[in-house]
């Protein structure tokens, strides 16, 4: 850590903030420079606050240089994390995986029979929202319970493991009984008292990116999941907000590589929700592959102008069916299987 | 609401489409353009989801009319709400409230000595953390229950009204039986499960702004709130999320008048999350109250640089005292009490 | 056009703004809603401004259907634009375009040795800056016309046609003279000055997005040249601000498809200055031609740590070489070839 | 200047580096860290290039300590620069300035009334768009010189100093000749070579800050000026780009307090860019004077809606004059008067 000072710091005050860093077993350098001074800290700073430090008057600027995150860190854990969700491995050379649905679980009929069309289409993964975060009180609120139960279902008509998202900490024994993959919504990225929940048990957990999350931020929500016992954590970005009126969010397409270069964990890319627009669905797609992505979750419906959300950027099944040969060709070109 | 057909849209999909909206028991009215034709919807189109409609592949583009809020809407709701908080009322002619403490919740002297000072210098409510939402797993996660019984004790010492987040569902008891102004943070402003739980309650809630949520999506927050039968919403304005590196967050001043106009509820400023500087502080606040704000909340800490957190935006009690003063002279000039 | 009225709006007010629009050869639509009236307007209304209709103090809100451009949109020329660059073809379904070589051009040795570096490669087009935007006064500001002369000597030597910046209205004949594709740099995107007079001119425009252009403000651009009279406009994304740390900018893939979609025009990906890192230059390069890109802008440079400017994202030749042909797999599985 | 190097740098490597920095008259201070080691430079690093040190493969950051301007730095020169426009003073203690007039000048006639109506609602200072940037090119692009004639005209009527755009360098003869504060537009904050022709007159430059320009950058751009030899510069905020659609654009009123803490300059705000609605324009004003702003620049027009640009935003003459007297108010609240 490096903490810049002001000059005109009263001796005493320089001396008694090496004291403070020295009790907490950490070696102070100084560095006198020509309009600030600089101290370097030497030992486990990932304690330290740095917003406690910036609060002395004394003090400039305050700068880390090792990451905030550990578990997490490629740097202490070199190769890839791979994650098994009920038998299908995710990450490092595994094959792509691609998880494909609905935006929600609509009645039981139709998720049995998306399920079996986008398993025909390639699929390994089912998605669909049982619960559902809304920004209107007044929309669709998903089926609940209900949905989960549809979903089962679905899984044991297809052998499909599915993924849907979890949104209160008092559903946690419901969605470890029934679900593979616990998704965490961008709006709950930073929902502490839930990350620390899943933290808490062993199903792998899908954590997608905030709307307007760092990466960094991003990544310690994760360290959060992984501090609290369950090291079984995929991130998945979903665009972030931007000024950008002509699409619904910004897809992030460079988190893939940088994801990779911080952390050992696998990246999924969810190109409807980023772009709102199932006519840009199918590059952001490929995209993602050529970039490395690790997994693709795209949402599917049979008729989109009828779905109870998101129908803008749902695909009609031949649509997905196209796109996944096509995201073929693309995984062979970078030497990775679909 | 407004919705742009393609000119090769087919008659059939066309009246279709037509038939669907006048089933809802809307009327249709047609615009053929030159290069579109323009489908205006009359009647209550809150009910429909636009997203569903931008799906079907005729239509261009969907845009609403009316605002879709309805209960904090000052167009069904004239005059400005007033919120009591233990007495102290907020909004309307009422005179500017102060909300002012500590970041978090240390120990039980420290909080009842700070409530002493902020009282002293005009503050009407005492503000600090007991749970505490912190993007790293590792950092002070607040004092929880014991938190909120120093803030009880501060509370008997002082007569001050106390004011504190509210992170979980499960909590809500608690903070029912002890907290006079429940706060949702910007993290879980879309937190649906937590919104509707406030919603149950007939306490007043302190809607923080999420850090890149739309002012439409902040009062749609409120909305959830005011529909699940809660109407004691004050909103609060705490900083977005910009490209700018000089400060944490940027302050967005324009949300009062704008809050004002759009809804009649109360609307709060806080300075300090603003920032993250207690340097910019002082300006901010009397910035917040030339343009109309209906109260500040504010970081106040007697040794910053030993804070538990959020030292850097903290001000001691006597920079908050010169604050008071001030405030209370820009306060006279726009016609306003503190 | 669009128009929402207050339902407060006096009678002869709106009968005034009826009679003004009818005067500009429209024809006004009324439907009455519940809480507001709107005005269709069917007609040329690319001439209104919606600004100045939104000053009246009845009405609330202005929405545009038709986009504000013509001879950039694709609804009104649906063949793809195929620009010729010195006997290069860029756009539709000819080969995809590399662009490769410096930031700044340093002197003649270096330019001609990469110059044959990046044709060795792969690469079709030398790139190279001759007058630079620096953000300091005290960095760099390029050759000037003698770094001109060492991109000539460059092409005489390698065959390539080169593309570089013009900064400044004042050197269009020596550009004119001795470029074959002139850049208009994102720092420039809205310097309408500059876009009229490279309107003026025949020679093909490469026309970067501004940093926090949005999309249509950035086809308004290439509008501007188009309607001086110079239908040769490229559009280049080279990411866009957002408040991410770990990136310099972010690479919005997604103008790849919209470019194409909303325009004629061939898009160019800069992936160097999006992210500003070589790590993820490769990455990028990938996604961009696995979305449709017509094209890709590269930084190599022999010794990025010495460069002039711009040495953290520049590839050295040996990666550049390896990025080609792995971009040449990616071009074939989407169909297309390098 | 920091330096991080990764822990398997070759020592070789290391010490070329280091030799490389002496060469230059820097001393390095090696800190030996856990994870990193780190170079501390001290000496003049302004000359140092950060992003050519990047691009050495062993190093993972480089962060400066020292801000990069000189010239502009408070550091350097303490006292608040005053800055004369024709006889009107603004900074430091002087009276805060009003600007007022019409988006566009639209005639004689025009200019001339709204000049006098300003001076007698208290603006010291005219504006009005003579060369107006447009983002269309088939929008209104202002009269020209006949603008400036009519601008000439106003003020010998009223004796009202003129302010007004300079749009390219080579008009700069006839602004020199003709105008007293000449503004650089948003949108050409990073038009260097304007920057640098500005820079070599004399005359005062009111320095409006880029869409989405970080504050170092907008105080870059006013450190090119001054390094080109023009002292005289005003800095102007007029809103940044977020992804708010509620307002054009995000008034950031925390560069008040900053800007007069980095440099010495004066600031000035435009709220009716910022907020692009006159209703919000009042608020915005009284925000800014409390927070300390030496000048407010108005958007004023008889009739709004027939405004031949900007009309959204104008106030009309009763509005400004009760806008004025409320402002006086609140100066006087923070001693300061109007």
């Amino acid at each position: 850590m490096i903490i810049t000072l002001k000059k005109e710091a009263p001796k005493q005050e320089v001396a008694k903030l090496i004291n403070q860093f020295e009790k907490q077993g950490l070696k102070v350098n100084v560095i006198t420079g020509e309009n600030y001074d600089v101290f370097g800290l030497v030992g486990d700073t990932a304690k330290l606050d740095e917003r406690k430090i910036q609060a002395n008057q004394w003090v400039e600027n305050v700068q880390r240089i090792a990451a905030p995150y550990k578990l997490a860190n490629r740097m202490f854990h070199p190769e890839d994390s791979i994650i098994d969700v009920a038998g299908i491995k995710i990450g490092g050379h595994e094959p792509i995986v691609l998880m494909a649905g609905p935006c929600s679980v609509e009645n039981d009929e139709m998720i049995c029979h998306i399920a079996k069309e986008v398993k025909d289409a390639g699929a390994k993964m089912l998605r669909g929202g049982a619960y559902k975060p809304r920004t209107s009180p007044y929309a669709f609120q998903g089926m609940g319970y209900e949905g989960i139960k549809c979903l089962d279902h679905a899984r044991s008509e297809t052998g499909l493991p599915i993924v849907t998202e979890l949104m209160s900490a008092d559903k946690i024994d419901e969605f470890v009984e029934n679900v593979d993959l616990i998704q965490i919504g961008a709006r709950n990225m930073q929902n502490f008292d839930l990350l620390k929940a899943v933290g808490k048990i062993n199903k792998p957990i899908l954590l997608k990116r905030g709307l307007s999350a760092t990466i960094e931020e991003w990544i310690m929500s994760a360290e959060y999941i992984m501090a609290n016992g369950n090291p079984n954590v995929i991130m998945c970005e979903r665009g972030i907000r931007t000024f950008e009126k002509y699409t619904r969010n910004t897809l992030d397409v460079s988190v893939i590589p940088l994801i990779k270069e911080k952390t050992h964990l696998p990246i999924v890319i969810d190109p409807s929700h980023a772009t709102g627009d199932w006519k840009l669905v199918e590059a952001m797609s490929l995209a993602a592959i050529a970039a490395g992505a690790d997994g693709l979750i795209i949402e599917v419906h049979d008729h989109p102008d009828c779905a109870l959300s998101d129908g803008a950027q749902s695909l009609k099944p031949e649509k997905f069916k196209a796109l996944v040969n096509k995201a073929k060709l693309v995984a062979k070109a970078v030497g990775r299987e679909i």
